[in-house]
């Protein structure tokens, strides 16, 4: 699978170490950069942080966002894993840096998988070793191939790309990222107040310092991720990065003001949307994505707050996997989301059909509801009636087939 | 099936007047003591409350906790109703105290079912008529009948007993409960900070005011209902009453320091925790008990908060249901609970079996931890190891079950 818009200066490889318990899967994936490149990220707000986490969050501030290369694994989590999972995480980072000669503290790692178990460093170190001989052909496009090793529960690859012109130039962007359980992002950057499993690498070729890239990205994330639940679970191990090389050659983007950073912020969040929404629609065991849509609201915060609680709650999800139009069960979760609110003034609407006003059951056609909520993508909008602020969640149903996987992912 | 510790001067009845879907289902009851009784309430704190839950509060209020008789129904939640509903919960008591010749403001009104739809008022009305007719009879032992009647998705009656002795004379108390599904308790009283669909009502024959009833109920609720989690869904309509008429003749409990009334207060506990262990067992679809018990904490507030989050996660409720005993999903869940604590003095028993000490695995049998899962009731204790308080949460497994019967509830 060739990517449209594949970044210059970057190669991408992904293979099957043996670390996942399914055979041939691949579980192993290495980005990198043929040029010194400024890198942002947010990480999970999980007080229980997996050692992968740590140590990038650490080299982040270190280098002040300088990366080379960021490695990734599946099917261990290294997370509750102490000191010595700290001491496995620098250890798989060293054998990239010493293998492709970058500066330690440039290679960034991300793990995914069982919490609680080590990662088999000897499968590991050969693994890495594979990688770095794909990627030492020059810069070589794999990025569907690393995408696929990043996946667990995934039943998709999840890849997005768009190319921008800044002054004239291309400029690429690209992305891909896992994520089906355990997801309800609380990403954080290193100074911001933001807010899944749930990974995300995305490159570009864009020539942008990492303080402006970690400006935009914190405020893309909190605007996407941090608005997607599948289970309400948030993960010990999310992580989004975005490296930028300049390879583009393009004009650099230097500060908040200017256009070229807009044109690039836009960018970066028509990625992050597309990828959030693909984590939504392939929640695990999912049939269809549904989206919380709360307007009328005093505030963006509080009409998020809202539209995260119905996103999670067990009865509304249930209700979209039978094509209920149960509306009590939105309003119910409205009532105990903390959110004050009149409820003589709340309408409910699933698509375009009107099904509560006043807080009450507005007279509609069962039969055309249900049909309705039988679809792929579902929309449940909820109007206030107090304010002008809104916000959205997307989330997925709630089917048998969660259950099912989640009862069965370990043992 | 007849009680042993029915109090005395009251009578319930409970029959079938086609409220609900199911053909012959019983679907109202009716409690009534034959003496003027003094009662205790706490209510849902859900922002949404039903219409019968607004006009219950406001006559305790108004009436200082006098009350005759309750009437109940399930099939229709009058929640979502507006004035109109209130309307209709005000007509359903009038038909109560009108056939009893109560004072009007004395009968209570609560309703279980779907939330949205107007009750049947033609069919209530006869109900009304004969529940009446068999509490006519005098002190009519129908409290089985009754306990079936307020059934929905519950698949089991909940009824819980017990005698005390209050200066040398035998007092009963008895009570019953529904719930099973959006169940999430936050119940409080018109006063106090506390916090399900959970109906329960408690007769007594004990001698006691509302006031010292209402402190009682209080701190019971708070420490039993208010500690389960089915769904983490909480109702518009959840409604616990303790109904309290003197015909036992003990003596009266007049004060919060008498040894009376702590007695009276611990037999409430035995059976709200005996109620809620019911309701957390018979939740939709569970096919056990799940205990999480959080201690070494540094409050109690601190240790619920916890244990809520734990009991709520759906990984870890999966994960009970297939018995893996992946402990990770504890600590995560742990992790974005919002209360602080150190990971490296974090230890997870499963029973018996630790399986986590310094936030790390531990070494363990994971045969025998598959076998203890498998039982039908489990304890997942937690110890944070920074304080000496402690609290527990009841909940379930999540199963393929619990989305069978809500994604078809109501089409």
């Amino acid at each position: 699978m060739k990517s449209k818009f594949w970044p210059r200066g970057f190669s991408a490889s992904g293979l099957s170490a043996g670390l996942s318990k399914k055979k041939n899967k691949k579980d192993m994936a290495l980005f990198v950069s043929h040029v010194p490149a400024h890198a942002a990220a947010v990480f999970t707000n999980n007080q229980v942080k997996a050692a992968p986490i740590l140590l990038t969050q650490d080299r982040q501030v270190k280098t002040r966002g300088k990366v080379r290369a960021v490695v990734c694994n599946s099917g261990s989590a290294n997370a509750a894993t102490g000191k010595p999972g700290l001491q496995d995480a620098i250890a798989c980072s060293k054998w990239v840096s010493d293998g492709l000669s970058f500066p330690k503290d440039e290679v960034w790692v991300a793990s995914t998988g069982v919490i609680g178990t080590r990662i088999n460093l000897s499968k590991y170190e050969k693994g890495v070793k594979q990688l770095i001989a794909q990627v030492k052909k020059g810069p070589v496009e794999a990025g569907a191939m690393a995408a696929e090793a990043i996946m667990t529960t995934d039943t998709k690859i999840k890849i997005a790309e768009t190319s921008i012109m800044i002054d004239g130039t291309q400029v690429r962007v690209w992305g891909c990222a896992k994520g089906a359980g355990m997801i309800h992002p609380d990403l954080r950057g290193p100074r911001g107040q933001l807010h899944a499993t749930m990974l995300v690498f995305i490159l570009t070729d864009a020539n942008i310092k990492s303080s402006l890239a970690q400006r935009a990205l914190e405020w893309v994330a909190d605007k996407t991720f941090n608005c997607v639940s599948v289970d309400g679970d948030t993960s010990t191990n999310d992580f989004v990065c975005v490296i930028a090389n300049g390879e583009s050659g393009a004009k650099e983007i230097k500060t908040l003001n200017e256009k070229s950073y807009a044109t690039f912020r836009t960018a970066l969040l028509g990625i992050c949307d597309t990828l959030s929404t693909k984590i939504a629609e392939d929640g695990e065991g999912a049939s269809k994505l549904v989206q919380i849509i709360v307007e009328g609201a005093r505030s963006e915060h509080s009409a998020r707050t809202m539209a995260s609680v119905i996103a999670s709650s067990p009865l509304v999800k249930t209700a979209c996997h039978g094509a209920d139009p149960n509306w009590g069960r939105v309003l119910a979760a409205m009532g105990r989301s903390g959110v004050k609110f009149e409820q003589s003034k709340v309408k409910i609407w699933l698509g375009d059909m009107l099904v509560c006003h006043y807080g009450m059951e507005k007279v509609f056609s069962e039969a055309d509801a249900i049909q309705y909520l039988k679809k792929k993508s579902v929309v449940i909008r909820v109007n206030l009636g107090l304010g002008k602020q809104w916000s959205q969640y997307k989330t997925c149903d709630f089917t048998g087939q969660y259950v099912g996987i989640n009862a069965g992912y370990r043992t």
